[in-house]
């Protein structure tokens, strides 16, 4: 992983200034640089720690004077976050898993495995799963009967991909992540009380035990091409068709995704979000950490929830939601300053009822 | 995994209609149907989904007119989601987990295993283990010292259950589930904040930094028959006694049960739902996904809990709660409704208290 | 795991009483124990168990007559909770995890092993991986490349420890957790509506559709001594420093701690608690059950949050929080004191309106 000045900034499409031929081989930030790192200081701020640190280049924002920071060699970026994505790319030295089949994974004979791929110690492969060329599959990993995973697969240790999931191009798993376990879907012999509360908003009506029975999952998960799903996250099947996930989207860690759950494409889910059963969510949707959404509804093209949102009912295009129950951000903003505001509210009515009460005496 | 449209309704209790020979293999959505499928339009809505499809038998709501709806057969059911769980367990091509014990699983020499159980690649079986009859431990799971697996369990891959674990018949364990983790029970050398904070509503008192010390599991965990714990959902050791849970309870994905937590027969317990350690839960109770329960409470038989409701206090049997704090759902959704008129109602109180004031004035 | 009595209290720093050289191998709950255990009755009213048990020996409150009691032998401890520390410590069975190297487990070469270290079957150790003395590397555990484990580690089963992590002595970790997951940064080419939101408070502007480039995690993760991490958790890896976890921190199952987060010494991560990129936490911090704290957020030493507090907003040290959004745990008590008495507040303004109108008419 080293690269000189002008390669980096060749690869990113920035501007390189200086010393272009000077060679680094990792980055750090400007106090903590070493003499071979390249310091990231992408914003005025962040350029007061390069003389703490030993770094001779640096990473500056657009219009930055390299030469006064007392640098040898710059990049500079015009959007310096979006160019951490390819630099990163460049500098990031992996797990380090080694390529081939180790001996150790236990791979069905009728599995077929394209060009490049690489299993790691101990991983597991199903008869007639599908790998397409270059996936790298690491350690203790599952892959079930009739499984396909498209090109350019990364799957991090101990991930489990069920029997028949199908997922495109370039998929990226972090450690522990599950896809296709069965859905959640149980029924009573008679109708159950959570049937009941749903039709009246409370009302449980006599109450009778009764035992649940499994309604089993015959349907699989599709997922598009450039999904990367977080640690521990889970993803189930659908019931009858596929639990379906588009392309492009980004699940962080412990995140949940029910049975029949319909996501469009680009949308980021964050950490511990959980979806349930049969709700479909839009293209480009953001859903903030610990945010929480109800069964059946459906969240339209853009709509962002902040954090722990908890979505109980249809959310509109466009929307930015915040709060349990969720409301529109606005509306939220205002009414908890009002909540703040509550006690002295109160008193402002005893006072006025004391006012009143006295006035009508008087009249 | 082919039956014929008699077979299915003998096995349901349910009435079959035209040529009931006719043989299916599948089952479709009405519109997605093959030619070999059972279409399930089970409400008229779906019904009309199927001139799109090409299902020649269907399964259809009591009373349906088949013939009507161009099918060659039928199914009709007196309620058809119930039907569900028996065609669905009919039709379910599982994960194909190959029968046998895999020759590169590791199982203690003291391990007793019952007739017809099927140990996957790269599990392991801890000594004196028992696995009841016909049970199915998947690939990559693992099974303590002394554990204890009735008759018919189905593990997925990567479940972990640990030393002294005792659990019913029929146990499904999806992809990842962990039972019997250490319970988190620290202490330290002095009061610590936290017991001040409970006893006292919020004041710390001093100070003063600890650090803690580890309370260990010293108890397992006890769980019934016919219980299924989700995708990487975790239950705890008990600290003296066992955590237990009774019969038929379900856990969907990322539940977190507690140390010492008891819960009765036949609850649901939703995706992401964690309850502290301590509490119990009675028979017939459903937590709706994300809901939090503290520790040390009691919730009675038949309650029910929304989607991320937050349980602070005890629940009594056959409350249906929502909200955080929880509140009884009819006190929340009024309580809610007002909560978005707050914003109103200031300026309601304003406006009043200027007429009082100019009343005062002109008095 | 047998003592004499006299032996336990030397442990502990106990009195002992009775006949002290009585040998115990448990601890049960009074009414539970057999002749064998010694019975845990630390609070009077937990004494009223013990004549429906068979215990000879007891675990008493400081004080407590333990002949009035019918006990053959007692141990008295000031501070019995924390007594329990190390009673369950010394009568711990354990996971019963063998000693030595498993054969079956897959070792790099050049992974070094101190003194005494032992890997369970089926475990995978990286290449250049160090492992501390007395160490026990569960089953199914996964240890990358140039790791590093501190001296007398307990890795239960399926524990996932990336490359380059660096942890301190006596590392806990319960099954199925994940050290070193990539941290979830995603940028777009353009300005997102997600960083338009942040800057407006809600207004999303033009929405375009964009993909998502992914920011590579280069760091790691450092974390200090006597840590303990709970089942199915996962820390991620930093962007360009390490994620870093001081000494003494305790985090109970399915938490999730971001990118770039710090958290210092003596904290407690209660079970399923979400701390995003970022933010930074202080000494001797507690996060109740389901926490939320959002990212690039400050949270001061000894602060507190309830069960389900949701924090937008830094923390002062000292602070003890609750709620969504997080406020200070009186003025929550307060607040929803208020809202719940809501719907009588809107009908005495209604009543307000009315006479005040009248009053005016009648002017």
């Amino acid at each position: 992983m080293s690269y000189s000045i002008k390669e980096i900034a060749a690869s990113l499409g920035a501007e390189a200034f200086g010393n272009t031929d000077l060679i680094v081989s990792g980055v750090a930030e400007p106090a903590m640089a070493q003499v071979s790192d390249l310091a990231l200081a992408m914003k005025p701020e962040f350029a007061a720690g390069l003389p703490m640190g030993r770094a001779r280049a640096a990473m500056l924002w657009a219009g930055a004077d390299w030469q006064e920071l007392g640098l040898e060699a710059a990049i500079t970026a015009p959007r310096p976050r979006f160019a951490m994505a390819g630099l990163s790319a460049m500098m990031d030295p992996g797990q380090g898993y080694a390529p081939g089949i180790h001996p150790s994974a236990v791979i069905d004979p009728t599995a077929q495995l394209g060009d490049g791929v690489s299993v790691g110690p101990l991983a597991v492969i199903g008869a007639d799963a599908r790998i397409g060329d270059g996936s790298v599959i690491g350690p203790h990993c599952f892959i079930g009967n009739d499984a396909v995973l498209g090109a350019g697969a990364y799957l991090r240790e101990g991930v489990k991909i069920g029997a028949r999931v199908t997922i495109g191009a370039r998929f990226i798993a972090q450690p522990g992540a599950v896809v296709g376990g069965d859905g959640f879907s149980f029924v009573t012999p008679e109708e159950s009380t959570i049937e009941r509360v749903r039709d009246s908003l409370g009302d449980q009506g006599d109450l009778a035990s009764q035992s649940y029975a499994r309604i089993h999952s015959l349907g699989s998960v599709t997922i598009g091409d450039d999904v990367e799903l977080g640690a521990n996250s889970c993803i189930d099947r659908g019931t009858v068709r596929d639990t379906r996930i588009g392309n492009g989207v980004k699940f962080d860690n412990l995140a949940q995704i029910g049975h029949n759950v319909e996501i469009g494409n680009d949308c980021l889910i964050c950490a511990q979000v959980g979806v349930a059963g049969s709700t479909r969510i839009g293209n480009n949707v953001v859903l903030g950490g610990q945010t929480g959404v109800s069964d059946n509804l459906f969240i339209g093209d853009h709509a962002i929830t902040g954090g722990a949102t908890k979505v109980l009912a249809n959310v509109p295009a466009g929307r930015v939601m915040l709060g349990y129950p969720a409301m529109k951000m606005e509306t939220h903003i205002e009414v908890y300053k009002g909540l703040r505001r509550l006690p002295r509210l109160f008193r402002d009515v005893a006072a006025l009822q004391k006012a009143v009460s006295k006035s009508a005496k008087t009249d």
